[in-house]
């Protein structure tokens, strides 16, 4: 690509979040940069988009005042929608998500309002990656991201992606110990063991705060969060085509027809 | 089953809308059921979770004062959360969803809280259904999907369905001509050509509304969307693996070593 690529930067933290600095930072190194991130965190939000209230977006000066950048009332999925069709003056070659502040393996894609931006982007057409760092901190150490994150980014742009394909892209928590590398991986079989933790108002009314546990139900060595614990960076190929295939041919011979 | 088998029932268009009343009766002639849905409409919801705020349950008399009813403040996948850990003595048989007001055929699927329902449910291994008619109408006919939905069912709770795979079932709109049967099907490729309709609020500040047209980008015979075009419903199987296994082989050829 010989002219500077136009890249899209979001997260689900909120624009102000140390993770979405630092990727700007780095996107800057590769082409010009534009900005549309929500006002506010957005975790867990899923693929949500505001179809039942209003959107606002205002331009907002952070770091360098001469970057683009917006603030989105929204859902990671909105600023995404309103960045390409409102703000772009044309559609961008990448669009980039995070560094979400903790991880987005195995089945936290579901619930990652950070990957819903990278499909979202990737529903339109533009190849798209999402990086998460396996760090809830607000300070996490961000250092050690840098090259792997060029490394990929220069990748997606050189190759691209095929239609229908993001990448998930997720870092073990910085320790003094270089990554050992890149892996391409699978999501792991896993689900979040809920509780809920049931507590009582001033007024007297009983309510819930959603907490809950990871359990990882795959051994794979061919899995993200194998690949992650073994201090890998993890790259996963995800795409928004949900049909379980290969089941299809079983499903044909329930004979509903009888 | 010789048990008669515990059902949940949930929706995204809340706990009154006429869609779940219709799913309800259906289900209390194959099951004890227990609902727990959104005491709001959740529609574009996505797989929204409620993390960062308090969640509500009550016990609710709808219809019929003997159903065990509840509704949540939160979204369909915190219904499917809180119901099975919270108010569920055991683990559900089956989960159904639905019947939702409104396709979720194709990219749909993506943005829709009637499926993240499901797909919660298909999370913590309960074999679940959504469904939903393309009429968007509050008032729309629900009659003639009746021995449809009968059949679906039953034909799960008999043979299962395998670790990770959910359905998703779609109904044209209801006309004259009956439905001509069943396909099963795979997720068409689309997308949402979105407007955003821009205004100025009384206080000047500018504001959008999010609209758009849907447009299917997929000529394939056996997709949902040419199915319902041509009367049918539609059965996609829906899994939440969402690794692009057949774009892995390829990534490993990428070098992202040198």
């Amino acid at each position: 690509m010989k002219k500077r690529p136009l890249i899209l930067v979001t997260n689900d933290d909120g624009i102000t979040a140390p993770g979405i600095r630092k990727l700007i930072q780095i996107m800057k190194m590769i082409g010009d940069v534009v900005v549309v991130a929500p006002d506010s965190p957005q975790s867990g939000k899923g693929h949500a988009i505001t179809i039942d209230a209003t959107l606002r977006i205002n331009q907002v000066k952070i770091d360098d005042p001469l970057d683009l950048e917006y603030e989105c009332s929204g859902t990671p999925a909105d600023c995404v929608k309103i960045g390409i069709k409102e703000i772009l003056k044309r559609k961008p070659d990448l669009c980039v998500s995070g560094i979400n502040h903790g991880s987005n393996a195995s089945i936290n894609v579901i619930y990652s309002g950070t990957m819903s931006a990278v499909i979202e982007a990737g529903i339109e057409g533009i190849p798209s990656i999402g990086f998460s760092l396996l760090d809830y901190d607000w300070d996490a150490n961000f250092e050690g991201l840098e090259s792997y994150i060029k490394k990929v980014t220069l990748k997606v742009l050189e190759k691209g992606l095929p239609d229908g394909v993001v990448l998930n892209v997720n870092f073990p928590k910085v320790t003094k110990t270089p990554y050992k590398g890149i892996r391409i991986c699978r999501q792991a079989r896993a689900n979040w063991n809920e509780q809920f933790d049931k507590r009582v108002s001033p007024m007297g009314k009983e309510y819930y705060w959603l907490t809950g546990t990871f359990e990882n139900l795959d051994s794979g060595e061919d899995t993200d969060e194998f690949a992650l614990a073994n201090h890998f960076v993890s790259v996963v190929p995800v795409q928004f085509d949900l049909t379980a295939h290969t089941f299809i041919q079983t499903l044909n011979t329930w004979e509903f027809y009888n």
